[in-house]
């Protein structure tokens, strides 16, 4: 059967990558970006180059956006250059920016206002970085009619690894909630790593041995074990996922979450954190570059000078559990807010970039309301990871080395306690976040 | 009556200016100090210098320990060459440094221990800064027993101005956390002027009409005003209120607040982003530079470059009012926690550094318990709180302009609301911080 024509904007980073790679299918793909450097390049990869947006969606059945963010989507969609007049009946348009789902939703009611309600559209945003965008490999979270996903899902599986093309139910929107939900993680964990391997340093523990003991332990997240090669061998420049990206993430999702009254007490300390990294002039850098608001030296350069190297250790590790515990529940209480299929949500973070070892145990304990009376047996109690993440932040202290995640975390989690929730099961922390209404 | 002969250690910007106050007073000082050019500058004003923490203790009747902290005052209480074993029978002692109240505590019980129990030993934190200091006219929270307080009295009273010496109900400690109660919003409003004025500078707006606007307003804090000249005119070298001492207060009240288990989250923000200064290298300058956090430039620099000035002014208003509110809830509900004198603690903070138009108002309303169904008529509510700020929050989202304490309270307002708060007056933040036990 032969592969359908695709109409495609957007080839930055993820989309070049894209839509390279749908061209390496055997799919015929008509590119168009506001730098026409990005479209020649295309087109020595093989793709075929659109002179403008119009020539990109004439007569292409599918179309594939891919633009940096919901006012460049509302622009290559609806402005007065815009792809919608010109897309085909009944063509299949998908929306893989990272955007609200707000944003989501008012594409589709836009759609019909103009009467173009024949397009077939999915929110589908993506995740994993631009080698397995290239490599085909990518998370997709789509939603849509059950028509629209239908018609899409073949084009989406070209896109996607087999078993992370994830059909999200809910409709129009689900995908990006489905995709805040895991960003909130992604978000935490990037300044985590740094986090972490900044109070390694100050703690003077050896960066490599230090890293290599959180990536075999319960303290394990994919963000760490990601950044931290570019961390210490400080690859900052350009960056590889520069801060502006995940600033931007975070911004959808703060913003989504204020909007419907929601706190993210981790994600936005987290996010005030990159603001003003980006005042220092970080934005271009790699998001690892974050060590630096913890330690001014090169963690490197750390030669290990504590007596009691696994004492320190230790002190690392509980900050990361205390804070992967606080930011599971926030992400949970997130996604349950927003009406996501939370199995789905597992299944879809503990595989992605969001995953934490103790997202996949613990948020999975809070997934399936197995908390308070119905933890398992032998959970660590809220007051014991209070007692923990104390003994980290008071150390971090007396140091004067800021500790912005681990701060944040012990208030939600003596907020769970002034709440009278301490000898409950950690995981009850998420009750902070109230209750499902 | 002739004035008794008083021992004086620590001659600091604070200490100086109280010795020599005393003297001026008609007190004969017996002052020394670690550093012989502070005893030396203390002899030419008029002081009798010390030549060892001995000779300045031994046939001392009262003594004034002004040390800069907790393991200094150990070291000249108890230290080898410590003052304890020097002090005559039944001597006074005034412990004036800022310290934990548990170590207080502890001071009086190695008191004890060692066999002085005789010493009539105050726990006497001050406030008001180096020039109130050489005034006399120092707010002093001073606890001890009732033979202390009354041996001690006249002497608290030349340091202190007439309606400022606050005896504070509750034992040695009970001054301590009374200061500590003051400081948490002292912290919390130094941070909070710089961050409405970098707002503002964002913004386009003026900085000397808008920080009038301010301090004819309900948004305004004692620190706002007190700061604002020293910020707009960068006067920051050498600081005439350093980070570092800021920064060694609020590290007292979260050290103390952590092992207690009680969640700080705007002073424990404020604290971060002072260590994250600290980090940057401000340690020495004024607090009022905490603004380069927000606006790289000088604010002064600032030419008024919005259309909407009255829109812009209120988005800063609506940021104090909003970090004001959740200040308050946060040191009410703290120093309630901290068993400390409610009425009293009112009358301390609405007229010294910690004051704000929203403590003396709406603090007043949590401190009397007319919150809820008590609240006044046409009080706020929690939504309206939230709408305001949150409008604010999105808006310095937009301009990139990092909004930590705002951002913070109004995590805090949600978790309110997701408790179920959001139609009640927004006094009853102060619920999130738990019930009186």
């Amino acid at each position: 059967m032969s592969k359908p024509t695709i109409g495609f904007v957007g080839l930055g980073a993820m989309g070049f990558g894209m839509a390279t790679h749908l061209v390496q299918k055997g799919y015929s793909v008509h590119g168009f970006d506001l730098f026409p450097i990005a479209v020649q390049r295309f087109q020595a990869a093989g793709g075929i180059p659109a002179r403008s947006l119009r020539e990109s969606a004439e007569g292409k059945p599918f179309y594939v956006c891919m633009v940096a963010s919901a006012p460049q989507a509302q622009s290559v969609l609806f402005g007065d250059e815009g792809i919608v007049p010109y897309l085909p009946q009944n063509a299949t348009l998908l929306l893989c920016s990272t955007v609200s789902a707000s944003y989501a939703r008012s594409v589709a009611a836009e759609l019909q206002s103009r009467g173009r309600g024949d397009i077939l559209f999915i929110d589908s945003p993506v995740s994993g970085g631009a080698k397995r965008a290239a490599d085909g490999t990518l998370s997709i979270m789509a939603g849509g009619t059950d028509e629209a996903l239908e018609s899409g899902r073949d084009l989406l599986q070209a896109m996607s690894a087999p078993s992370k093309l994830y059909l999200v139910p809910g409709g129009i929107g689900a995908g990006s909630n489905m995709k805040m939900g895991h960003q909130v993680l992604a978000a935490i964990h990037i300044l985590g790593a740094s986090e972490a391997m900044g109070l390694a340093a100050r703690l003077g523990l050896d960066a490599r041995q230090t890293a290599d003991q959180i990536i075999g332990s319960e303290a394990w997240t994919w963000m760490h074990e990601n950044r931290f090669p570019r961390m210490v061998e400080e690859d900052w420049n350009p960056g590889a996922s520069a801060l502006t990206i995940i600033l931007k993430d975070a911004g959808i999702i703060t913003t989504s979450a204020r909007q419907q009254r929601f706190p993210l007490p981790l994600c936005t300390t987290a996010e005030q954190i990159y603001l003003a990294a980006l005042l220092q002039g970080y934005g271009p850098k790699d998001d690892s570059a974050m060590v630096r608001q913890y330690c001014t030296a090169s963690i490197a350069s750390v030669t290990a000078s504590t007596d009691d190297q696994g004492s320190a250790l230790q002190l690392v590790l509980d900050l990361m559990l205390g804070v992967n515990l606080v930011a599971a529940a926030e992400a949970v209480a997130f996604a349950r807010f927003l009406a996501v299929d939370l199995a789905q949500f597992y299944d879809l973070v503990s595989a992605a970039a969001g995953a934490s070892k103790v997202f996949n145990t613990k948020g999975l304990e809070m997934i399936q309301g197995r908390i308070a009376e119905k933890a398992p047996r032998g959970s660590q109690t809220l007051d014991e990871a209070i007692s923990r993440l104390e003994t980290v932040v008071l150390k971090a202290r007396d140091l004067h080395c800021p500790l912005h995640l681990g701060s944040a975390a012990l208030n939600v989690l003596l907020t769970a306690k002034r709440a009278g929730l301490g000898a409950e099961g950690a995981t009850s922390v998420i009750k902070v976040f109230g209750s499902l209404d």
